[in-house]
C-alpha cells in the first residue's frame, strides 16, 4: 500500500463545516479541470494522455469496481452501450475476482477506483492481465498500484478528497466515462460530429449548471430536516437515474445510517412495494426525460399506498407530476446524457444535511475507512 | 394477457396453513420432475425439448428477467461463465427494453418468467427479436406469451403456483437454468464426460437433500421468531450465495414487510457496513466452500461492530465458524454448483416462519400481484 501525503496545513475546510460540504461545493470547479484536461478548449475532439485507445476494434467492455465507483460503472454502461453500441458487463470487484470470468479476445477492461488502491479491484485488475486487450483505468491518484498497473491510466483531476463518503471523485470519475463514451462513439463511427458536438458542449456546460444545482442547497437541508427522522428509505430511478438512486441510497447509509435502499423504477411491483407505508419515504430522481412517464406511474402507485413521494426533477417534471408529493426538489434542466453528474449534487446534499441533522460524524463515519485496502 | 383457468377444487393447501408452506414443502417433488425431464434416468446427457440448442458457436448469452426470476438469472451467469466459459450478461427487463442494448452476432438471448406473461419482460424478447441468434425462454406455463414467442422454451414444471411470493417456481428455474448450462459445458467441450456425470448426480441427488434440508423447519421457525421484531435486515453472500441473498431479502420483504436488503459480502466495507449496529441482523449464507473464509472475515467485522448474525451453512461450516453467532442453522453437505438451489429452502422457511410470527397475509401480501402482466 502506498500512502500519499497530505500537506495537511493546505487541506483544509475552506469555511465549510466539513470536509465532505467542502467537497460537494467544489465540484463545479473540478469538473471543470477535468474535463479541460480530456477536452481541449479549441476543438470538439477527446484527447487521452499517452498513446490513448482506439475503440473501433473494441468487441466488449468489462468495468469493475467496488462501492461508488460501481454505481459510476453501472452510468457508464449505458453510455458505451447508447452511444457507442459496445455491449458492457459491470461487476463487483470481489465478485469478479473470484468467479474467474471468459475474456474473449477484444475485450477491455476498465478499473474504477477512487484512491487506486483498492484490493479487491487490484487484485481484479491482476486477473485481467494476459487475458484482456488493453487494461484502462479510472482514478484519482495518478500513482497509484492500479493506475501503475494500467496500460492506460486515465486520472480523473478530483484533488484529494478527504471526506469518506465519496463526492467529487464520484461525478468527476463520471465525467471522465461520459468523456470516454464519447471517444468510443466517435472511433466506431456510432456519433456524428454534431451529435458529438452537443455532447461536448453540454459537458462544458455542466460546471455552471452545477452551480446551480447547488443553490438548491437551502430547499434541500429543509427536506433532509424532514428525511431525517426516517428509519427507512427507498430510492427510484430508470435508466441512467437507476445507478445514481444506487448512489444516494448509499450516500445516505454510509453517513446517516438511515436505511436506504435503491431499486430500478421498474421493479418496484416485483417486491419492494410490499415495503411502502407512510413511515418509508421514497426519492424518486426523475427528470422529465423519455423514461419519465414510466417512472411517474411507479411514483403514483408508491403515492397510491400512502408512500411519501421526494421528487427530484426539473421545472417540467414538477409541473408535470409534481401534484400531490410529499417534497419537491427542482433542479436545471440539463442535456439527457450528462443529467446523472447533475443529479449527483441534490443526492449528495440530501445525505449531508440528513447525516448533519442526526448529529453524526459526517467525514468519520462509524465503521468505514477512505480506502478499502485489505479485501 | 392469456388467463390460465385453475381448478380450485384440485388446487387446495394439502393440509398446510398456506399455500406457501404447500409450494416450499413439494419441492423436492416438483425438482425430481423437472430434473426427469431434462436428465433421462438410463444416461447421463442433457435432453432439451424440441430441436434443442447448440451451445458450441455461442459468443455470448443474455439472460432478461424480473424480481426473484432475475435472481435465478444471476446465479446463472456464475454457473454459464464458470462452467462453460460463456460470457454473460444479466439485466433487469424494465432496464433492458428502454436501454436498447448493442446484441452483436453469436448472441443468444434467454428470458425467465414464472407466467410467461410478465410485461417487461415480453417486451424485451421482442426488442431481441431479429437480432438475437436465438430466443430462449424459461418459463412455468408452457402456453404463455413469452414462451410461444421463443424460438426454443424450456418448461420448468413446478406445477401451479399460487402463492405471490415465489418458491418452488425459483428452485425450478434454478435446476434448468443449470442443466441448461451442464448443456453448454459439454456442448463446448469445456467439461469432462466424469465432471459432467457428478453434476448430474449432485442434481438427481438435490430432491433428497431438499428434504433434509426441509427437516430443518423447527430450528427456522424458532430463528424466525427471533428475526420478526427486526425492523431491518441484511443478508450477505459471495459467488452463487450472493444472488441467493437478493432472493432472501427479498422474500422477507414481500412477506414479512421487514426492510432486508442483501450485499455481495465483499461490499460491506464500501458502505452497508456503517449501519450495522445491534438492531440489524445479518444473515450471513455460506457453505464451508472456497470463498468461505473470505465471507466469515466479513462476518466477524459485522460481529465486531455488535452485528448479531445468524450463519447458515453446513456443519464443517458451523464448526469452523460459528462461535460468537447470534443463530445458526444447518444444511446438508452439497457439491458446491447445486449449493444455492438447497440453500433457497432455509430462505424461503425462514422469509415464512417470519410473516406468520408477524401474522401478516403470507399467501397475498399487500401491494402485490402474482404475475406483473402491466409495466
Amino acid at each position: 500500500v502506498k500512502t500519499v501525503r497530505v500537506d495537511t496545513a493546505r487541506v483544509d475546510k475552506a469555511g465549510h463545516r466539513h470536509f465532505m460540504a467542502k467537497e460537494i461545493a467544489e465540484q463545479p470547479a473540478v469538473l471543470a479541470e477535468a474535463i479541460r484536461h480530456y477536452l481541449p478548449a479549441d476543438e470538439d475532439a477527446v484527447r487521452l494522455p499517452g498513446a490513448g485507445l482506439d475503440f473501433s476494434g473494441v468487441q466488449r467492455l468489462t468495468l469493475v469496481a467496488c462501492g461508488t465507483a460501481y454505481y459510476a460503472c453501472l452510468t457508464a454502461k449505458y453510455w458505451f452501450e447508447k452511444l457507442a453500441r459496445i455491449p458492457v458487463e459491470v461487476d463487483i470487484a470481489s465478485e469478479f475476482r473470484y468467479r474467474e470470468p471468459p475474456l474473449p479476445a477484444g475485450t477491455v477492461a476498465l478499473f474504477v477506483s477512487q484512491s487506486g488502491e483498492t484490493a479487491d479491484t487490484l487484485a481484479a485488475l491482476r486477473y485481467c492481465r494476459g487475458k484482456a486487450d488493453r487494461i484502462v483505468s479510472v482514478v484519482n491518484v495518478p500513482e497509484s498500484s492500479i493506475a501503475r498497473e494500467s496500460d492506460l491510466a486515465l486520472p480523473i483531476h478530483a484533488g484529494v478528497e478527504i471526506g469518506v463518503a465519496s463526492t467529487k471523485a464520484f461525478t468527476c470519475q463520471l465525467a471522465v466515462l461520459l468523456i470516454l463514451a464519447l471517444k468510443a462513439a466517435a472511433d466506431r463511427g456510432e456519433m456524428t460530429p454534431e451529435a458529438l458536438s452537443d455532447h461536448i458542449s453540454a459537458l462544458r456546460g455542466l460546471p455552471h449548471l452545477m452551480n446551480t444545482a447547488l443553490e438548491a442547497d437551502d430547499e434541500i437541508r429543509d427536506a433532509a430536516q424532514q428525511l431525517s427522522s426516517a428509519r427507512d428509505v427507498l430510492f427510484l430511478g430508470r435508466g441512467l437515474m437507476f445507478p445514481l438512486a444506487l448512489e444516494g441510497a448509499l450516500k445516505l447509509k454510509e453517513i446517516s445510517y438511515i436505511h436506504a435502499e435503491a431499486y430500478a423504477s421498474g421493479e418496484l411491483k416485483h417486491g419492494p412495494i410490499a415495503l411502502i407505508d407512510s413511515m418509508m419515504p421514497v426519492v424518486v430522481m426523475a427528470p422529465k426525460d423519455a423514461l419519465f412517464d414510466k417512472t411517474v406511474s411507479n411514483m403514483q402507485e408508491v403515492m397510491a399506498r400512502e408512500g411519501k413521494v421526494m421528487l427530484i426533477s426539473n421545472p417540467a417534471g414538477l409541473a408535470a407530476a409534481g401534484d400531490g408529493v410529499w417534497l419537491s426538489i427542482a433542479m436545471p434542466d440539463v442535456q439527457d446524457a450528462v443529467a446523472p453528474i447533475l443529479y449527483a449534487v441534490p443526492a449528495q446534499l440530501l445525505a449531508y444535511h440528513t447525516a448533519v441533522a442526526k448529529g453524526t460524524d459526517v467525514d468519520q463515519p462509524r465503521n468505514l475507512a477512505k480506502s478499502v485496502t485489505v479485501e
